[in-house]
C-alpha cells in the first residue's frame, strides 16, 4: 500500500547502492547507482537518500560495495579501511543515530577470523539483515501504532517518516498504513518541512499514492489548524533520542510539540530502538547539523527567493524535550520515556 | 533610513494611484500605475500592495482616482457610486479592517451639500490626509516603542510589518527604526512567512537596505531559536484587533506567540489604532481569508513543490487571542488589551 517506489537497494551484479534521488520527487523518479564513497557520502550529504532509517540501511550496503573496491588483501588492513569509511560516511549527517548504529553493527559482527572474501560475504549478509531488520520495524511500529488512529481522525505529521524513510513502510506513517489497511482513513494533514520540502514533495505525495487523502500546510499554519479542533494526533518520527527522552527530529518539531502541548493534542515519536543512543544523556548532548543557507534562500539553489548578502539561520534538526511527547512508538511497543534506559 | 521606496502614491497628473508591485521584490523594482477599478481590486487581491495600512492608503486614493472617472453629475448619484465601488474594494481582502476603515472614512467625511468638483476635491484631500496621518501614526509607534529595543537585543518579526507596509517607516519595525536611529542596533531575525515569503523578500531586504544586518529564518525555525535563548522580543503588525484584544495576523503569528508564551518572551502587537475593531467583539468574528492552494504548492504560480492533485489548507491570516499578547504599541502609547475598548 505505500509509494511503490524501492527508497534504497542492494544490487548484487555488477554491485552497486542503488537510491531513489528524492531530492527530485516528485517532479522526476531518477535512480542512482552509486559505487565510490565519495559518491554515498554526496548522496547522504545532499538528502538523496534521507530518512534516518534508510540512510542506515544505504550506509550498510554502500560499506559493502566500497568494499569491494579495496585493494588491502590483508584482513587487519581491510579491517582498519572499513573503519576509516564508517567514520567518513558518519560525517555525512552527525544528527542522524541510525547512520552510525548501522556501520558500527556492520563492524561489530565481523567474524573474528577470515580471509578477505570471508569478510566481505560477511558484510553483504549484514547489509541485507539490517535491510530486512527495518521492514519487520517498520511494520511492528505499523502494528503498536494503529490503535491510535481511529477513522477518520486529524493527524499531523511533520517532514517525512513515511515509505520513502526507511526500506519498509516508514515509522511516523505506519500506524496510518496499517489503519487504513484495516478499513480505518485518517485524515492526514501534512507540514510542507522548509526549508527542504520533504513533506510537500515527499509526504504527500507518499500518501496521495497509497490512496490516502492528504492535506498539504504550510509549517506555520499548524496552529491555526490545532486552534480549529481539527488535529487529535500528532506522529513523527526522528533521527536522535537521547537515553532520557529528549528527541532531535527535523526542524520545525519542537514548533509542533510547543503547539500540540498549549492545546492538549498528544505527539508520539515512532522510531525504531536503534535510533535511541544511550550514551546521550540528553537532547543538550545531541549535535545539530547546521547547513547552508542557500536552502532557504534560494529554491533548489537556483531561484534566488530572499536578498543578496543576507544572513541566515538554518540548523537542520530541532530538540524536543521529553515532557512534550506523549510517547515513543516503537517495534517493542508504546513506550514512556522514562521506560527508554531499559532498552 | 527605512528603504528608500515608496509603497504607494497619489499622483495628481495625469491622476493615477501608483504603487511598487511587492510579488516582484527584491528581484525587480516595478512601479504600476492604477486608474481602473479592476486594476485596484487586482493588485490589492494579488498581493502586489499589502500591510493593513498601506491598504488602506492605496484604497482612499484608488477611490478618489476611479472617482474622476465617474460620469454622474448628480451629487446623489456619484456619492451612491463611490459608497459601490468601496464595497467592491473591500472585498479585495476581508480580513484586513484598514482597509474598510480607510473607505468608510472616505465617505463619512464628505461635505454633506456641494457639487461633484467639490465632492472630488474632499476626496482628493482626504486621501492625503491620511496617507500624512499613517506615517505621523507610524513615527509614534516608533517613539513609543523604541524603549523596549536594548543594543544587540534579539528581536524576531513575522510577515512584513515594516515602511513596505504603510505610507510611513512601519509598525513593527518602526521601534527598531527608530532605536537604530537613536544608537541601539537590534538583532533582527525574521521568520520568511510562507507561502508568499514576505519576510524573506520584503522585511530581510528592508532591513538590510536600512543597514541593520537581519538574519533570516524558516518559520519552522522559530522555536529552536527562541530554545537557544536567542530571542528576548517579539514585535508584529496585525490586519485586525478585536475589542478584547484578540489579534487577527499574518498566518503563523499564532506560532509564533504561543511559543513566545512557552519561552516566556514578550510578543507586543504594533499597529494603529485604526487596525482596532470596536464593532468585533472578539476573535471568531474576524472573516479568514482562505486563498488559493497554488501558493503552497506552485513558486509563484510557475514550479510545482507537491504532488498534481494534493488538497491545501492555507488561510491568509490566524488569531492570537489577547492573553498571548504583552501589549499593543499604538500611536497613542503602549496599551494592554483591557484597555482597547477605552478607544
Amino acid at each position: 500500500m505505500p509509494i511503490p517506489l524501492q527508497t534504497v537497494r542492494l544490487r548484487p551484479e555488477p554491485p552497486a547502492l542503488i537510491i531513489l534521488d528524492q531530492t527530485q520527487l516528485p517532479a522526476r523518479t531518477v535512480y542512482k547507482e552509486l559505487t565510490a564513497p565519495s559518491e554515498i557520502w554526496g548522496a547522504i550529504e545532499r538528502l538523496e537518500v534521507r530518512g534516518a532509517p534508510a540512510i542506515g540501511v544505504a550506509a550498510a550496503m554502500g560499506l559493502y560495495v566500497c568494499a569491494l573496491g579495496f585493494e588491502e588483501t590483508d584482513p587487519v588492513a581491510f579491517r582498519q579501511k572499513l573503519a576509516d569509511l564508517s567514520e567518513y560516511f558518519i560525517s555525512a549527517r552527525p544528527t542522524a543515530v541510525n547512520l552510525s548504529w548501522a556501520l558500527q553493527r556492520m563492524l561489530r559482527l565481523l567474524p573474528e577470523t577470515g580471509d578477505v572474501p570471508a569478510l566481505l560475504q560477511a558484510l553483504y549478509e549484514q547489509a541485507l539483515t539490517i535491510e530486512r531488520e527495518d521492514k519487520e520495524v517498520c511494520a511492528a511500529i505499523g502494528r503498536h501504532g494503529s490503535p491510535l488512529i481511529k477513522d477518520g481522525m486529524g493527524v499531523l505529521t511533520h517532514c517525512n517518516a513515511g515509505a520513502l524513510a526507511t526500506a519498509g513502510m516508514g515509522t511516523a506513517l505506519a500506524p496510518i498504513y496499517t489503519a487504513f489497511a484495516d478499513g480505518r482513513t485518517a485524515q492526514v494533514y501534512c507540514d510542507e518541512t522548509r526549508p527542504l520540502l520533504q513533506g510537500a514533495r515527499l509526504t504527500a505525495a507518499e500518501l496521495l499514492q497509497a490512496g490516502l487523502s492528504p492535506v498539504l500546510l504550510c509549517d506555520n499554519m499548524a496552529a491555526s489548524l490545532m486552534a480549529s479542533g481539527k488535529i487529535e494526533l500528532v506522529l513523527t518520527g526522528c533521527d536522535r533520542v537521547a537515553r532520557n527522552g529528549d528527541t532531535a527530529n527535523k526542524i520545525g518539531t519542537l514548533s509542533v510539540a510547543v503547539l500540540a502541548k498549549h492545546f492538549g493534542i498528544p505527539l508520539y515519536i515512532c522510531a525504531p530502538l536503534s535510533t535511541l543512543d544511550q550514551n546521550c544523556p540528553d537532547g543538550k548532548n545531541i549535535p545539530i547539523e547546521q547547513r547552508d543557507g542557500r536552502e532557504i534562500t534560494e529554491f533548489w539553489y537556483s531561484t534566488r527567493m530572499a536578498p543578496e548578502g543576507i544572513k541566515t539561520y538554518n540548523p537542520s534538526f530541532d530538540v524536543t524535550p521529553a515532557h512534550l511527547i506523549a510517547g515513543f512508538i516503537t517495534e517493542r511497543g508504546i513506550l514512556r520515556a522514562q521506560e527508554l534506559s531499559h532498552f
